[in-house]
């Protein structure tokens, strides 16, 4: 794009109880860790970008004198986002969600027939899994 | 990765003015809007990915009957993204923002020499670009 943005490198959620959301993330989802600061967050690569879990109650801290003076946020409610996963791993992921006892909360193909299917995590956040070509995205 | 999981597809933020917001993210930061449902959403796509914006006391209406079962969501306050952009058009960004009389909150250089800027967008979310080194991701 012309103003230099390549696409999005860091997504955030916001939870109420970060232990229980990396036993979700890493456990269940299989997502990597990358850096965890006890009360505060917890990271974790996913593909060519970053998924950040906040305690908002912490993110909302301005930072002190001396620390890199990262900018406050930290949001309340169930948040979106969305992971893109090819339609030959869904029903693998709809059976190891199963298998943890997390319900699927939807299951459908949208009208051009990609084929999303959404859950919850442990802090309420909405996530879906959806095939690329729901956005006219390249599957490779 | 073994779960399906090939990254993130679509991050979502939530806004107080969905015309105002549509005006920052195609004016300013100049992403190219691609779907937009009146005081709901606005969405724009962003490299690989897809941006949404939502109006949360809209996301947050369960879908009538004969409709999609899109699951509910909606937060409140400060969330944070950030784009991917190169070394080089920083200071290009820093000087649009400048412009459009958005304030420059943070610009900084991480310990492993990444660079990234901070700024809000018009309802308050903490946005950033940095580069991609920043988590030892390719530039390419």
């Amino acid at each position: 794009m012309t103003t230099g943005i390549e696409g999005i490198l860091e997504t955030a959620l916001y939870v109420d109880d970060l232990n229980v959301a990396e036993s979700f993330y890493a456990g269940v989802l299989g997502l990597e860790l990358i850096l965890k600061q006890p009360d505060r967050h917890v990271f974790f690569r996913c593909g060519p970008g970053v998924l950040l879990l906040f305690h908002a109650d912490h993110s909302s801290i301005p930072a002190e004198p001396g620390m890199l003076p990262v900018p406050t946020h930290g949001a309340d409610g169930p948040a979106h986002m969305c992971f893109r996963m090819a339609a030959e791993n869904m029903d693998a992921m709809v059976a190891r969600l199963s298998a943890a006892g997390v319900p699927l909360e939807a299951d459908f193909h949208w009208p051009n027939g990609a084929r999303s299917i959404y859950f919850r995590d442990p802090a309420g956040n909405s996530l879906e899994c959806a095939e690329a070509r729901l956005w006219q995205i390249n599957e490779d």
